[in-house]
């Protein structure tokens, strides 16, 4: 039984220390956090699922006096466990990672960190060999991970040249204040990040992108333009991603109008805070121009990463030799594609 | 065991489901649809929790071409039960109650049909008795019940002479597409039904309010100005409502910000879809104006009727004689105030 | 000195009187509306700089009796008139034909009406030629005549063989009660109708498309992956939209973050209603993607199709005989690119 | 002719010249500003209307460096002329005031500096002869300023004892992009700064409210209940608005649905930016609530605030004696009450 460790109990945070829990060779040993948030409030108003230690000794004294029960600092909870899951804000993983050191503990940060934090910058489908037995891994942000699920999975298929990507990216988390648009696009100068990180992961495909932020909270997404070396029909194209585990292809006509939508029917399929894992993909938006394919992905960019940030652990710790032995542990601890 | 039914498995119908499957003397024995949307099509993802009636025979082959196990007719289900709790669309339950008339069962309508459609327009905490074995009864909308928790509180304490509201509206709920402001607020004729509709309950109340529609999904604010008989201090005030069982209050140093904060507080708590009973009151708002008190209270309309609705099944069916076993039955079996 | 009409004085309407009255060689006899929508209420407060006529009879008593001058009825104004621009509601501009075919008057559809109600589909700077004398024009919308600007202006350079373009749509106009999103963003059937009414006007071409509906007022934003027939780089590719008299070249260092900006400098300008008549594209959106060309667009929707009506006054009229005649004039007298 | 300069060509500046210009006893001798923001780039594509000054000597290089004409800078302008509207954003009006008493000139300051930059909390309606002859004048924000109109007009009317307001707020100006909120609500500590700062300028009153941020752009809705010293109906109330200069009297049978239609109203109008001096009310908005009257209030809140520096002007340089004589000359010259 692998023992994991949350830092950072945010938005992603959370949902991490969820998918772990769902994990039956893992065994979650306790979240950290630094401060009174209401992410810590609702952990004690559910009754404490998980043991909270506190960042540092400070936060000791804040949790007690708001009567948050504690089990100890970071430090104690580090050198309990096998491996953290690094979800705090950026530039605190880079701290964080002398404690991981000082106790030989490996680690998983999140997209928010820079690559230098890790050994190999990681995605469970497109490169886990490359993780194995690495102590430091950095996974893709939301929209980089969802986004290299589809192209990986055609380039398996028919080999990718080149992607042209356009990122309607949702600007906030439901529940942000301290950002927000309002009756606003905002351009990013290109090429995106997310078009860059893409050929870092997969230096085989030439990759440029446009992101323009809308103001929406629930789920980014993407229209991409791919070139494939081997010529493939938008039904080809449609049958690929219905057989990928991580991928749900919906359409228009049953109900799915957007990224409201999807929100919506997660939160019907009771899943917890309304996550979903896998990524969707609209059936009536994937068309050829030339011999390119074009379609839109749909990016839930509040918990897309869960699977691939447990492929990272199985990487790590050498749970799987394989990327398709790690992936499908993964996806059934998690269920992916119960849906089939 | 009282034997439930839900018509109309939208955004209430489906809370209604889940809020009777919580109660522990009741038995919810299914829910009826007429088409297959989305939330239909969760149900079947999620394994049928609760068995589906189809609304008319047409509906039954809708769902079978489509795969989805049907268990009945409405008509079928209906002789199976003693209520039904009717969350269909404005209109429809007038010609649904043919139905229950025919059969003789009871029904609890929701805020949307006219109030003819029943005997008693109710309220769980002002006017429970009124509903104690009455056939039809109908539910106040969202807004009314939330506010008449609040105001049914402080006239209780001291006596509520006036109300002037206003209503900052959320004006489409999370996942709707076919109604939406972009940009705009909305302003109504007044005085807004609410203000209406809660004289009718509390004639003893004059009432009066403006409602403006704002382009956000997740819950309604409204701000009371009320003038009590005797008069109140602010920290009273606040005291009244701390001792509620479906009232929460909250406060911006918490971090409780705005609606957002609400629903993202509720999904933390793994609310299913980040559901919410109570209503909540901001202690920041709680402010003077000469002998009246004025405060804002949060409305979280997907799920916010619910609690009352079970407190007007158990009155329908005389399950509790008094307003305080009623209600008290209901918040015991919904874990209302679980966090105080 | 030629004599126009504007029939429908809604978000369109007005802008194409505003635009006639400053073409030197066009004279704006009077503009119909049928209702006494705040539009015509403005027309009246501001003094009626331009003369109303009645959609028909009954519209001339409601006008009346708001105390509102009228000039006649529609039918008046059209034998006054050597060409009418019709920018009624899809559907009327079809019955209104009726009128001007009895009279002999020309008209300019806008880009709402079916395709069939006019000899040919126009664009000032594709195919100028076409409209040449013809009785009956109908323009593109507002997306396909904004992109046609940027892709007439690389395929005169270099060739254009074809395009993938996303369409981040603005849904509603500021203003607009009777559309809107909350929230989400809304996924359209793909090829997009852009797409294929660029097919229309530029059969040389191959285009599709994937459309996004956003909840934002201000503006559209379209990314085009353009692949041409000889290679450009991005430097020329900036140059070449530079040149355009209908083009702005911005950058996010400026200061234009977005749509947003673009509409605050258009107030900033002190433009009539913040209008704007040329499209921007940001330079810092310019990248390669291998040989093809990817940019960003920006689309004033309730403007940017003035010019091009103009130029359609100018081709059916047969008052300039060739494209850079017509077009030049209309530049000229909409003062385009004087910010060059 | 009184000289008269603005500091800070931001939002409220622009409009604080074209106000200034507007007024045919006085002339703007120049605008400064600091940066090369988009309104100065605008300023200059419009062929400077107005002469433009740098605010300190660096700025003087950035604006040649961009091509823009400079006349000298804030120091020199200062010297030109008898007063200066400072609308610097809050706190550089402090520091600013030092080179206004070195030169001995008069300033008015806006609503976002500290009240302690001024010898007079200003408003031309309600505190006109407090100003009389003062150096330094502070106006009141756009909500206060626009709510005081109002409030004013029945205080004078039937005498007003106390009130209690909820400010349902536009959270961002159009083309704002450092401040946002995206489908949420955000509520303030109350009282609200606006219902204190009322309490300042009408001491008599005694006001409350609750202000809570909505994601619109155009224009604040603020609900007031006010409890009058006589008696006054509905009918009374709407009356005494409309016989105000700079309140406008709008209903929704007319096509006002709600702040966006006002903006466009403005923009068709052809107004300068579609900008909007007056306040409007809805007349279906005014209902009774016992003795109180209740009605909800339109702010334009970019322009608001124009009028009533104006009077500010008047009364600080002693131009009219009264109240009555300076806000009639203002109203004169920005031909406020032109649609009655």
């Amino acid at each position: 039984m692998v023992k994991v460790a949350v830092a950072g109990y945010g938005v992603i945070g959370q949902r991490l220390a969820d998918g772990v829990s769902l994990q039956k060779d893992m065994e979650l040993v306790g979240v950290v956090d630094a401060a009174l948030t209401i992410s810590v409030k609702a952990l004690k108003e559910r009754g404490m699922p998980y043991d909270l230690y506190a960042a540092n000794p400070e936060s000791v004294a804040t949790f007690e006096a708001a009567g948050i029960p504690v089990s100890g600092t970071m430090e104690d909870l580090v050198q309990k466990v096998d491996i953290v899951l690094d979800a705090t804000g950026a530039g605190i993983g880079a701290k964080n990672k002398k404690i991981y050191e000082k106790y030989g503990v490996k680690a998983v940060f999140q997209g928010g960190e820079n690559n230098d934090v890790a050994d190999v910058f990681f995605h469970g489908y497109a490169n886990y060999e490359k993780g194995l037995n690495k102590d430091y891994l950095k996974l893709t942000s939301c929209n980089t991970t969802g986004l290299i699920r589809a192209i990986d999975c055609l380039d398996r298929k028919v080999g990718i040249e080149k992607v042209a990507i356009t990122i309607v990216r949702r600007v906030a988390d439901p529940g942000d204040y301290h950002r927000g648009l309002t009756n606003a696009l905002q351009v990013d100068k290109a090429p995106s990040h997310q078009a860059l990180d893409l050929m870092t992961i997969m230096p085989h495909i030439d990759a440029t992108g446009i992101l323009v932020h809308t103001p929406v909270t629930h789920g980014h997404f993407i229209t991409v333009v791919a070139t494939p070396k081997t010529d493939i029909t938008a039904e080809e194209t449609i049958e690929a991603f219905q057989a990928h585990d991580r991928i749900r292809v919906v359409s228009i006509d049953e109900g799915f109008l957007g990224n409201a939508s999807l929100f919506r029917y997660a939160r019907d399929l009771g899943n917890s805070r309304g996550d979903m894992y896998e990524i969707s993909i609209w059936k009536d938006t994937v068309v050829k121009s030339g011999r390119d394919v074009m379609f839109g992905i749909h990016i839930p960019q509040e918990s897309v990463t869960i699977p691939e940030t447990m492929d990272a652990i199985r990487a790590a710790l050498g749970m799987q030799e394989t990327r398709e032995e790690g992936t499908s542990k993964t996806n059934e601890y998690l269920e992916m594609a119960r849906w089939k």
